[in-house]
Parts: C-alpha cells; sequence; structure tokens
C-alpha cells in the first residue's frame, strides 16, 4: 500500500516534494528535536490521487489519516472531539512552491458545541473560547461551506452596534454566544445543512477543500503564469493547536536570533503575555521586549535562546523565529531566514565566519549583491518614511535618496546650487547638454524614458538619485511647474525622491549618509578571492576613474570621449568641427580639441597606472551636440559668423527621424575619418606623455562603436594604426596598446568570426543590443514596457536585466563564432546590465573575461561575479 | 615537362581556368572553326610560376613561346620581325575574371624600323604604317619600359601645333616618321636604352609586364575588395594581327545577329571599307549599314551570316560580333552576347524556343528580371535622353520617366493636378499625411531617405518613377523653390525624371508609354510552369488589388491597415480615436471607422475572391495619423473642442525620440487592444458579408505587426479568436481564416521556435529587420550609405537586396528553428526585398513559401523565382 500520510517525526526538508514547504519545514524541525506542536502531513501525491478519484477522499486515505490523528492524540494527550481536554488542530496547505490563490488556513478545528465548553472551562476563558469557536465557524463556512463572508461580519457589527462596542475584543462572553448562535443560523440557511458538529467530518472537509483549491482558477492562472507544472499538487498539513492565551503562564511572541538592523549577535524580537499571535501583529498591546522574557520565564527564554542557537547551526543563517509558550511550555511554531539591513548583513556573514559557523564562500551568498548598493548612497529613515504621501511612482532607475527645490532647467538648477541651494533637477527627459545641470544637482526626475534613458544612465554613472519615465508627471518647463493630477509643484519648492523605490514624495524628508566599515571591506576580499572574471568601470573623466578605483575596479572598460565635449569651454569647437564647411575647417577645429582631449586622457591615465583603460571613440550622432533653443542658436551664429537662417538650416539638415539608428558611431568615422584620427592621437599622445612623465606603462584599449561589418572595422582600424605608428616613432616610445570593437549591433554578432579575426577585443553593447534586437528604443519604450511587464509579457526590463532568450542568444551566437575564429579574444561587456547579478552571472556562464559597470555598481558587480562563480 | 603554352587550336571555353577569359573565347571559336587571327595562350598557371620565379621568364617557357610563334608563323605563312611580310601581333592579359587595373592591351607588336617599312609598300599605306608604328611606341614605352605618357603627347601637339593641324589622321608621313624620331628619342632620355629593334625582345618583355601587372597595387587592390584570390594568377595572349585598312578589300566592322531593340531576327550593324575598328567608333566616317556589305562583298557577307548563325547555334545566345576583313578574307576577333531592349529580350528568347534553338527553361534565363520593370513604366526615348544633361543624380527608387511641373506641397500638387496639370512632387521627404499628393502625379523627387523611405515604397508601390536622397537639392518648401549650386528651379516649372537610372533633368522629356506583348504573356507562362514558389503583391486598396491580378499576383501578402486611414474622410475619425482621453470615447471612434474599414475588406475579398488576403494590423505609431502644423493643429482642435494648448500638449506628448524603435505594431494592440478588435471585426464581417452575398470562400489571413515575444502573440491572437467566434457564430458562417504574424524584429527571429508554436504563418518584414539588424533607419541611412557602397564597405544597399551574411543569417536561424517546432509553417516574405531577384534568389534557397511585392514588382518576382527554381 501507497504511504500517503507522514507524521511530522518522519520527513524532513529533503521531501518537500512531498509534504511541500510548510510540511517538510515543521518536518525538519522536528527532526532535530526542536519543541514543534505535533502533527502530520497529507502528501502531494494524494493531491493528485484526489482529483484521478473524482475529487473524493477514498477509504485507504481516510484510514490513514485516522490513524495519525490517533498517534497526533496520544502525542498530545488530548481527544479530538473531546469533553475533557480537547484536542485542536489546524488545518493548512502547503505547495511544493508557495502559491497565492490557494486554501490557506484553517484554525481551530476541532470545536463545536461540546469542546468549546471544555476548552472554556480548561483555560478558565471563556471569552477566549467562544471568539475561537466563532472564528472557526466563519472561517470553516467561508472556505469550506462557500458561504460569503461578508454575512458573518454584517452580523457581527450588528451586535457591536447593537451594544455600542467598537473592538472585537470588548465583545462579551454573551454578545459571542450570541454570534456563535447567528453564525449557525446563516449557515443552515445558506447551505440547508447544520454546521458540522463532528469533529471528524470538519476535518475530512476541510481536507477536501485545501485539496479542490489546487483547481481553482485564480491559483491555475497563476501556476499558468509562473510556469508551475499542474501535476505538482499540494500537500495538507494537520498540527495540533497550542495557545498562547491560556493565562500569565503562556505568551506567544516573534524573535530574530540576531540584530536585524545593526547584525549584533543578540536575540532581538518581542513578545506578549497571554495573547495570541495576532495581537502581537495587531498592537493593541504594548509587546515587551524579548530580553523581559528573561526575568519573566527564565526557562523558557533560556530554552529559546538554546533554540535559536542551534537553528543558527542547523540552517547556517540568521532566523526569524515564531514561539508560544503554552503553560509555560515553549512551542516552535515557524522558523524562516531573517530579513536583514545590508550593513547588518555584512555583519552577520563576517561574524559567522568568525565563529566558524560557516566557510568564507557561504558567507559571500548572505548578502545580495544588489542591496550593496544600499551602502553607498544616502537613503531616508524608514520612520520617516513611513510618515509621507507618495506623490507619484515610477522607474528608480539609480538608487539613493534626495531632498532638494525643483528647478525646471540646468541653468537655473545650476544657479541655485551655486548660491547654496540644494537642487533636485525635473525635466521632460535629460540630454546631453543638461550634464553640467545634472552632476550639481542632488537628484533627477524625469518625466520620460526607461532604465537606459539617458538620465538613467548618466544618473548612476554619477551615483545620482535618479526617478526616470514618470510619466503621470505633467511638466510645463516654460512655466516652471509641475502638476500630477490635482496638484501643482513650482519651482523652489521642495520634493524627494526615493531613487530605489522609484518614489517621489513632496516636501523635505531628512537623509543618513552612507558609511563603509571594516566588515564590509573583509566581505569584499573574501568575494574577490572567488572571482575571475575582471569588473572594470564605466568612467569618463579622472574623478570618475578615481571613484572606480576607490570602489575597487580592475581597470576602465569604457571612457565615453563624448561626454568631454560638452564642457564649457570646448563645446563651441566641437560645434564649430560640427558646422565646419570642408575639412580644413573641421580640421581647425579638431586641433583646438586635440589638447584639452589629450589632457583628459593625462588625467585618466595617470589615476588608473598600469590598469587598462578602454577608450570608446565618439559615439552619438552629432546633432546632439548642437543647439536647440532659439537663443542659443542666435549666439552660436554670432560666435561662427553665419546668420541664423543658414546655422538653422545646416541644424536641420542634420536631424534625424531615428537618431539612434542614424548617422552615429563608426559611421561618423569612414563621413569623417578626422575626427577620430584626432581622438586617436590625443590618446596616443596622452600614453607618451604619462609614460615619458612619470613611467606609467600606460594600456590604453581603442574602442570603435557602432561597427556592424567588418570592412568598417578594417578601415578604422587601419587609420588608428597610422596615427599611432607616426606618434609613436616620432616620439621613440613602446606603448602596448589594442584595438577592438563594441558588439552593439545585431549584425556585429551575426558575424563576429569575421569582425575576429581583425579585432583584438570585443565588448558588448548591450544597451543598443536590447534596442536593436527587441525594436525598442530605450527613449520611447518607457510609454509601454510598464505594461509589458504588469501584463506578464514580460518578466523583467530587458534593459534591467539581459534578456537572455533573445539578446543572450545573439550573445552566445558571437561568443561561439569567436571561440572558432580566435579563441583567445578578450571579451567583455559595458552596457548597463554589466552592474545587474543575474546578467552577470549570464555573461559569466558565456565565458566573458570582464564586466565594466558605473563606478557605483562596481560592488554589486565584484559580488555578484563572486557568487557567480563560487556556484 | 608542364605545358605552359596552348595554341588556340588546343583549347576551349572549360579551360578557362587556366587559359582566362579571353584564350579560352578565342579557343572555343577556334574550335568551331571560326576564322580567328591564329595565336597562343601563355597559362594562369605560367604566370604563377613567374612569381615564384622572382618575376623572372625561364627557360623552358621561353623555349615553348617560341615553339608556338614558329607554328604562328607558319599558320599565317608571315615572318615574325620579317622584312617581307612581317608577322604583327597583339598581347594581351586574360585573366579568369575580367578585372581593371591590369596590362590591358599593346597592338601591332613586331614593329621595328625594318617592318614599318615592309608593311607600308606591303599595304602602299605608309601613313598607315607609321602611324602604327608610332602608336605601338607610345603603348610599349608606356606599359612596359614606364615611361609616362604625357611625354610623348606633348610631342605629338607640339608637332600638330606646328603643323597648324587638329586631327591626328591629317598628320602627313613626315610628321609621323618625325615623331617616331622624336619618340625613341624620349625613350633612350628616359631609360638610358634604345627603343628595342629586337621582335624578341619587344614579345619577352611584354609578356613579362603582363605578368608583372596581376602584381600592381591597383590589381591588387581590386582583388582584395572583389574576394578574388591572388593564386589565380593572369593567362598572356598572344594573337596575330589582322588589318582592316590595307585597301578596298578590307574593312571591318560589329554587328548582332538579330535586331537589339526589336528582337528581329536579323543581321543588325555597320562597317567600314579601309578601316580599322577604332574608327568605327571613333564617328569620323560615316558607317555602311551591315546590309551593304552583301553588295560590296557578297562572298564575305555570306560567309558572315553563316557564322552568325553558328554562334548563335553554339552559344544559343544572341551575339555582338566584331569582324575585320584583311584582303577580302573574313576574320572574327571576338564574340560576346549581345546587349538588348527588354522587349527585344523577349521576342528573341521566344522565337528562339519556336526556332528549335533553345528550351523553354532556357529562354526563361534570357531576360533578366529587373529588365521587365521597364516594361511597366513609360520611359525616354534613348536620342531624346542623350540631348539632355543632368541636373543631379540621386537614387532611382522606383522606375520610370516623368515629365511635369513641380509643386513643394502635396495640396498644391492636388489643385494643379484638378486644373489639368502634369505634376512632379518634390518634398524634403514624404510623410503618410502626402499620399494624396504623391498619387496625383507623375513623379516624386524627394531631398532625403533611401530606398526604402516612405516615397520610395509608396512610390514602388503606386508604380510611379521616384527619386529619393537628392542630397544636392536644396529646397525652401516656404518660398517654393529649390537650388542645386547655382541652378534655381521654382514651383511651375518643368524637370524630368528618370526614376530607374536616379537622374533629374531640368525641362520637359517626351516619353514613350509602356505596352506589353503576346511573346510577353508566352514568355511569363513559361517562367510560371518552373515555378513553385508563389508570388503575391502588397497591396492596400481594391485598385491596388485589381493591378495585382493583372500583374499575375498569387494573392496578397500584405494589406497595409493603415494606408486606408489616411483617406480624408477618416482620418478625423482616426484622429479623433487617437486623442480619445477614454476608453469609451475611443470606442466611439472606431465605431466610425469600422463600417469604412469593413467596406475596403470587401472591395479587396471581392477582387481577390478565393485567393488568400494577408491583413495586417495597425502598424506604424499613432503620431503619425497627427497633424503637424499648427493650421492643422488648430484645425482638429476646432473640431474636437479642445484648446489649441491642450491638442499640442498631446501631440508632444505622443512624440518620439525614436519612432521605428517606439510605440508602433502589436505593441498598440497591447496597450489598446479595442483598435486591433475594430480590424478584426471589420476584416470578418466583410469575410462573411462575401460569403453570404457573393458566395465566395474568402481566404484572410490576419497579421500581428511587429511581435518579438511570444506573449505579445498569444495575448493578440486570443483577443482575435474570440472576435472572430462572436461574429462567426452569430452570423452561423464558417470562414477559414488564419493568424500569424511578421517576423521584423531580430528577437523575433531568435525566438521563432516559440512564436511557431502559436502563430499559424509567419512572413519576413525584411525592411524593419533589416533596419534593426544593421541599426540603420531607412530615413537616415540615405546620409551614409552611398558612401558606404563607394567605399566599398557595402557591396549593395541592403534595403535594396538582403544582406545574406547578417539579415540573411538571422532569417536562416529564424526557418531552422520553425522546421524543427513546425515543419509546415507558411512562411513569406512581404519587405521590399521580395521583389528583388538576388534576394528571390535567397529566400528559395531557404524553403520559403512565398513572396509578396509591391504590384508592379509582381511581374519581376515571377521570372526571378523562375529563374531561381529551374536553376
Amino acid at each position: 500500500m501507497k504511504k500517503f500520510v507522514y507524521g511530522f517525526n518522519e520527513g524532513n526538508l529533503s521531501l518537500k516534494h512531498l509534504l511541500g514547504g510548510k510540511g517538510a519545514g515543521l518536518a525538519e524541525m522536528t527532526s532535530i528535536g526542536l519543541p514543534v506542536p505535533f502533527g502530520f502531513t497529507i502528501t502531494t501525491k494524494a493531491s493528485n490521487e484526489f482529483i484521478k478519484q473524482g475529487n473524493l477522499l477514498w477509504d485507504e486515505l481516510k484510514v490513514e489519516i485516522f490513524q495519525h490523528l490517533a498517534k497526533l492524540e496520544e502525542h498530545t494527550s488530548k481527544k479530538f472531539g473531546g469533553k475533557k481536554n480537547p484536542l485542536f488542530v489546524s488545518v493548512r496547505s502547503g505547495a511544493v512552491i508557495s502559491m497565492p490563490g490557494m486554501m490557506d488556513t484553517i484554525l481551530n478545528l476541532g470545536m463545536n458545541d461540546e469542546t468549546v465548553v471544555a476548552i472554556a472551562s480548561l483555560t478558565n476563558n471563556e471569552c477566549f473560547a467562544y471568539d475561537s469557536y466563532r472564528r472557526f465557524i466563519q472561517m470553516y463556512a467561508d472556505v469550506v461551506l462557500g458561504v460569503a463572508k461578508y454575512k458573518f461580519e454584517n452580523v457581527l457589527s450588528r451586535v457591536k452596534l447593537k451594544n455600542n462596542i467598537s473592538l472585537d475584543t470588548d465583545l462579551s462572553v454573551d454578545n459571542l454566544k450570541k454570534i456563535v448562535n447567528e453564525y449557525k443560523k446563516i449557515i443552515v440557511n445558506e447551505t440547508k445543512i447544520s454546521f458540522p458538529q463532528d469533529v471528524k467530518e470538519q476535518l475530512l472537509l476541510a481536507i477536501e477543500a485545501v485539496f479542490k483549491s489546487w483547481e481553482n482558477p485564480r491559483a491555475k492562472i497563476y501556476r499558468k503564469i509562473n510556469d508551475i507544472p499542474d501535476n505538482l499538487g499540494t500537500a495538507v498539513n494537520i498540527q495540533s493547536m497550542v495557545f498562547g492565551n491560556i493565562g500569565k503562564t503562556s505568551g506567544t511572541g516573534v524573535a530574530f536570533t540576531r540584530n536585524p538592523s545593526t547584525g549584533e549577535k543578540k536575540l532581538f524580537g518581542e513578545f506578549l503575555i497571554n495573547a495570541q499571535g495576532e495581537d502581537v501583529v495587531a498592537g493593541i498591546r504594548t509587546p515587551n521586549r524579548i530580553e523581559q522574557l528573561k526575568d519573566i520565564m527564565p526557562k523558557a527564554y533560556n530554552e529559546f535562546q538554546k533554540i535559536a542557537n542551534k537553528l543558527e547551526e542547523h540552517y547556517k543563517e540568521m532566523q526569524d523565529i515564531e514561539f508560544t509558550i503554552e503553560n509555560s511550555k515553549l512551542y516552535i511554531l515557524q522558523t524562516r531566514t531573517g530579513k536583514r539591513a545590508t550593513a547588518a548583513a555584512i555583519k552577520i556573514a563576517v561574524d559567522m565566519v568568525e565563529e566558524g559557523l560557516i566557510t568564507q564562500k557561504e558567507a559571500i551568498f548572505k548578502v545580495e549583491p544588489t542591496q550593496l548598493d544600499q551602502l553607498l548612497h544616502p537613503s531616508f529613515g524608514k520612520e520617516e518614511l513611513n510618515k509621507q504621501k507618495i506623490l507619484t511612482s515610477a522607474l528608480g532607475a539609480s538608487p539613493g535618496a534626495a531632498t532638494g527645490k525643483i528647478f525646471f532647467n540646468p541653468q537655473d538648477a545650476v544657479n541655485a546650487y551655486k548660491s547654496g541651494e540644494k537642487v533636485i533637477l525635473v525635466r521632460q527627459e535629460t540630454s546631453p547638454e543638461d550634464i553640467e545641470g545634472m552632476s550639481v544637482s542632488q537628484g533627477i526626475l524625469t518625466a520620460r524614458g526607461g532604465m537606459t534613458s539617458h538620465a538613467a544612465v548618466v544618473g548612476r554613472g554619477m551615483g545620482k538619485c535618479c526617478i526616470v519615465g514618470a510619466g503621470e508627471i505633467k511638466i510645463d518647463e516654460e512655466n516652471k511647474f509641475f502638476r500630477v493630477g490635482e496638484i501643482t509643484v513650482r519651482e523652489g519648492e521642495k520634493i524627494s525622491l526615493d531613487g530605489e523605490k522609484g518614489n517621489v514624495y513632496i516636501g523635505e524628508i531628512p537623509t543618513i549618509e552612507p558609511e563603509l566599515t571594516a566588515d564590509f571591506d573583509k566581505f569584499m576580499s573574501w568575494a574577490d578571492s572567488f572571482r575571475k572574471i575582471r569588473v572594470r568601470a564605466n568612467a569618463d573623466t579622472p574623478k570618475d576613474a578615481k571613484k572606480s578605483l576607490d570602489f575597487g575596479a580592475e581597470g576602465i572598460g569604457l571612457c565615453r570621449t563624448e561626454h568631454m565635449f560638452f564642457e564649457s569651454n570646448r563645446i563651441d569647437s566641437v560645434r564649430e568641427m560640427i558646422l565646419a564647411s570642408d575639412l580644413e575647417q573641421r580640421q581647425q577645429a579638431l586641433n583646438k580639441l586635440l589638447p584639452m582631449q589629450r589632457e583628459d586622457f593625462i588625467g585618466i591615465f595617470k589615476i588608473m597606472k598600469e590598469l587598462p583603460v578602454t577608450v570608446r571613440l565618439l559615439d552619438p550622432p552629432l546633432h546632439e551636440f548642437l543647439p536647440h533653443s532659439e537663443k542659443e542658436i542666435e549666439e552660436l551664429a554670432k560666435k561662427l559668423n553665419v546668420t541664423h537662417t543658414k546655422l538653422k538650416e545646416i541644424i536641420n539638415s542634420l536631424l534625424e527621424v531615428n537618431p539612434m539608428l542614424g548617422h552615429r558611431g563608426c559611421r561618423l568615422a569612414i563621413t569623417y575619418p578626422e575626427i577620430y584620427e584626432m581622438q586617436v592621437r590625443a590618446v596616443m599622445e596622452a600614453a607618451v606623455y604619462v609614460k615619458k612623465h612619470e613611467n606609467i606603462n600606460v594600456k590604453p584599449e581603442i574602442m570603435v562603436p557602432l561597427v556592424g561589418e567588418v570592412k568598417e572595422f578594417q578601415l578604422i582600424k587601419k587609420s588608428i594604426i597610422n596615427i599611432a605608428n607616426e606618434i609613436l616613432e616620432e616620439e621613440k616610445y613602446e606603448i602596448e596598446y589594442l584595438i577592438g570593437t563594441m558588439i552593439e549591433v545585431p549584425r556585429a554578432a551575426l558575424v563576429a568570426d569575421e569582425i575576429a579575426k581583425e579585432a583584438e577585443f570585443f565588448s558588448f553593447g548591450t544597451n543598443d543590443l536590447t534596442q536593436m534586437t527587441y525594436g525598442f528604443s530605450r527613449d520611447d519604450a518607457g510609454a509601454f514596457i510598464k505594461e509589458y511587464i504588469n501584463k506578464k509579457i514580460l518578466e523583467n526590463d530587458p534593459f534591467q536585466s539581459i534578456d537572455q532568450k533573445g539578446v543572450g542568444k545573439l550573445m552566445e551566437i558571437a561568443v561561439q563564432l569567436v571561440k572558432k575564429e580566435r579563441p583567445n579574444l578578450k571579451i567583455g561587456i559595458c552596457g548597463e546590465h554589466a552592474g545587474e547579478p543575474k546578467s552577470i552571472e549570464f555573461c559569466k556562464g558565456l565565458g566573458l573575461d570582464y564586466v565594466s559597470c558605473s563606478p557605483y555598481r562596481v560592488i554589486v558587480a565584484r559580488l555578484a561575479s563572486a557568487q557567480a562563480e563560487a556556484r
């Protein structure tokens, strides 16, 4: 005969597929000798069999259930339906994968007109007894008999109103008895049968209800959406009830084995004497701190401390434990891994290694990589935040907390900043011209854009709190206010941004500044020891380079040369270069830019020393550098000595319908080779300078963007080599430099073998690759991506986590083609995904050599890579 | 011993790899008994060996050469370097693949101070003799001795100036002798050696020069660019000279075996008595028509006619033959396949089948598919065209010829058309709003855009002459003129467009209207008999559908429902729908559109009868339908009863940075499901209507655009089925319909197996697929694609011919994934490539079921598919 029922003493965690998550957890605790209220689990196999039998409990199963019920009676010395010391049980579903939409819990099963009297006299608490009975009838009627809840609630309200009572707990015994009677009447009216007094009937019907709930529509849909097989089935747990509200020697509480805020190794939690679990949560009575249990019930406290230690040793994790004390006897009802703040997680991990509880390798899994971000940015205190009302929610594009006065254009922001204000920049969307305004702001809020829009990318790069795609905000940049529904917020008024959650608040909220600890350093050094994949940073300036090094970057994987072009002292020369009417004029403008660009690289090379620095040559379309407002055009026209009309004509002729797919990247170098020539000259002259004056062997890696066809790369590579040779021969220095390319156009991935013949390194540009593979413009997709995620069409925003099926497949194709052609080619990734743990794990699987992310994500990437490799 | 030299009597065409193209051709003609001036070929292997030997002719080779030279002397009864009847030869390179950049030809080799006297006396023509000598010295000095040409030309100019002579042919014998002497002096001055009088030395040095020219930089670069292996080598042909200018019984000419303009089976060509080949070309003397040779030299004529027949029989092709008559003896110097007009090509193919010369299968290869386009469009007469000066050249996006008055906006164009003018629309670029203006125009000219820009696609769809991307044209739409350099053309002035070549002319050029013949029908029916791949048309209106059927389309592969939205009587409802502030308003507007859209489909279904009609649901982003000019916004605001500011705000909020990658295609249906619901309702109601009233079993295929993820398709498919079921159940009719999707986003190709589980057909949308795979916006890439082609980075415009390496690879991946998942899934292509022969052949190779192109390309596609399958 098949076994369909397991006592809690017969299982453990490894039987999760059979006992469900909850059942296996209870069995595991029982198996290590913890005082768990005894009970048994009906297996998931029984659930499948139940369906096969046409939604009926078959006789053999019933026999097995009652055999286990008998054992439970024996174990508890109580009698199910007994008139003296009655046994009550809870009935709970317990699927293998936790699943909403199913029947959850029936408590106090076994109550009837007789056992309620028995428990009342036993506990000397009629109120408790009849309140429990009332609750049981309602719960049972709802989930087993299908009688709508509101019918019971109406009765309750009526009685309270009549007796002028506001809280349930103020109901008298008489009130409760009346309610119980009315509840029974409702059941007769609705179902044409009486509320079952037979406790065995109660039990069997409850079990049936759990099994049936596996097939209810909500549960089915949930399984479909989450790819949970229909034949997994659910288990049913029947557990004896214990009561913490029988008197002064009873109680209930919740405690962490360590402090979840600080990580300190000391019990942390609270309890209530003579109370039930829900009373602790309800907050009607003020709970005691767990330490106080030591004085009140020293024996129970000592036992609890021992159990806490035992559970930590067993699970090798800080635990969050629910307990009940019934007549001085301690019961453990549940334990699970405790949630904790990042700083605490790090301290706990380090402490546990030093206590000999876990290994360093285990330790690095105790912190979620993305949590680390919290440590680097200001945050709002939790309590402060709870007081605030959210004005609107959008995409939290860069974490941190910011409070300041709002301004609607970068110039106003800069002016306010100069007069000492804390500033938040609010824009329809940002563009490269806004850089200065962004850099002086505490935070950035845009109405448009997605996770890789300009504001998002630059915000993360600067480590600056940023919220994007806040479509509810209607901005009037001209009149300097925005509106959300009826609320208007004007220039100079204060708002606060939570860049992690994407929430916008009105008014000021105090922020807490970040701090890194010695534990943090120790923890990260362990992580690094498991890591082979290198972590670089995307850094465009000496300042960013310095920050990257502080965060442990092992090189620069992306230095965007165009960010340097926007500085106010050079944008004019850039514009002159773009608007040049012939090669000679363009060359003149480039000659002005050369020394500035060389200085940039000298600055970065000096900081990065002998670490590799990947310099990406000019990427954006030229029109991005041109002015757009009439006023700016007017000014520029004067400087360049052309008419306003003429200038506007040129600017218009450069505009593009789809700039993302336009004249940019290496395409610029095909039509204007002299631009890259200047940039390469600046890189190589800087390298020689640093070698000459500082004796540093700089390692520049020159990266050509947007290559889709090997012949593009060949042509440009040749020109790079010519310039480099010219400089090195003239200066008589050797510089080790590489010439490589980004793989960011789908075609590049498809012909990666051809490109690999020519390139000395590859770097996946997964931002563009995602845009083109999906056909999602990062600037426009914000309008519908949220809806895609809501409707479960997309699991994640593909700009945040690599779409492994599509974009990832292209990457895989590229890597395979490369491995065949040139197995040792260095391959990295420098898209925004390079700082996201799931994507990093994917990159590790592909065998990439490095990931390069914004400086503030370097730490996340270090831990995520370490975990991916240690796994 | 290896054989390195072949007499013309030792080879044939199959030895092309060894003898090169020219050598093999000469041998072939010799082998079928034609009177070819005898000679021999030094093989390509010798060329490789020459390089191995360090660029030296080795002794064994020299021996072999002179053995063959001896045979040549014997054959011609002339003596190389002989003082009585001297033999002269030409020396020509002849690579396997014809290749510019190499030494081409040296004529008259063997001339020296003695042989020139001999030939002068033999021909009784001292002028001819010394002129030939002069030319030989110059050619030889240039290509063998490396003396710059201009030095010789200086001498020639000086002598002519001094003697007041303007034409070379007016030089006297004395002049020529003087020139010969001066030429020799130049050689001594430049090379420190005398011009070689030893004819064998002349020969060996010339052969060396040919071999060396294989390695010259221009030839090397050409090979690299065109992927020609360096080790192919070149052959050298040494052929005895024959002269048509020895007297009245000599002559030279060129003739086609049939009339290249009409196809009539009759010799067509011209000749000159006592002349050399170049005289015919030079046009100084008026040549005789070939028929006149019958009277002048009947024997030679008859022989020529026989040879012409023989050559046609041998090559199974109409031939273009060069001949020379030396002392009444006919020599054939060259024959090649004759170029002909399309109508002629068709007549010749049909005639040849009826003459029994070729099979039907061979016949269908006698016409280039793209040539067929000529038959459907007006054209300019060749002579007319030769008189015109080209104003500017750009991309010929849609063939045909157009003449008319220019207008700069669609409204002006429509007005002029209504008052009876022939109109040409000149625009910066066109947009969907311009449709009406485009449809009344003879032709369209735009300053921007590429081969798949809006103007190009719509132009081809309408069969209307269209030139795009004319960047040299600076348009001032406001003031209604354009400028090219110094030339200004104003509204109402006439221009002419050649849509095939992409040329723009000032003024009117008469056009010739197209006409299809009975031969054409016969020819196409043969083609169809070899074709399995189906040809459908992209047609959006009943009118287009009718045209498609006329051209032989077997269904509609792409009916773009949005084109219908622009008609003036419905654009308001479309805009109302877009600007609706809630679902109810949107539904109201859609309810107005439903009957109109239903009428469209009824019209199309009636015409297409039981042929499949693929209806693509709404694709473009909604902002494309909104007005842009202030005036139109004002008008619309009034109609909708909102403020101008409010309307503009909404319009602006819908604008996108990269609309191509924005909120369009099925993404619209995810956010606004009611739009597709209306469209599906219109399709199904129309199908039921046509079934009910005409008893036609319509075959609608509903196509969802821009799917990138199977869940998008699932969601929309479900909604389509719901609507369809609702209608069919209510009406109690059965309609066979399919639900499929376009594969146009790279990701769709990468997850094609998943999508194939749900979709009932696939259609590759290669326009978008190309845009996204390359990252080239079709609207913007015009700015640099020409430069890419000029710089040989791209071989073709990938929007014209499928990029097989990249885009094609994605298609291949998709097809392979589908074949694994659902081998019988119908797959087609409906991008612009579907009408391009190379792309069609590629699609055939992939095993696609159908191609769908614009109506005017259906004929091209039918022939191209037939060829691809018969091949």
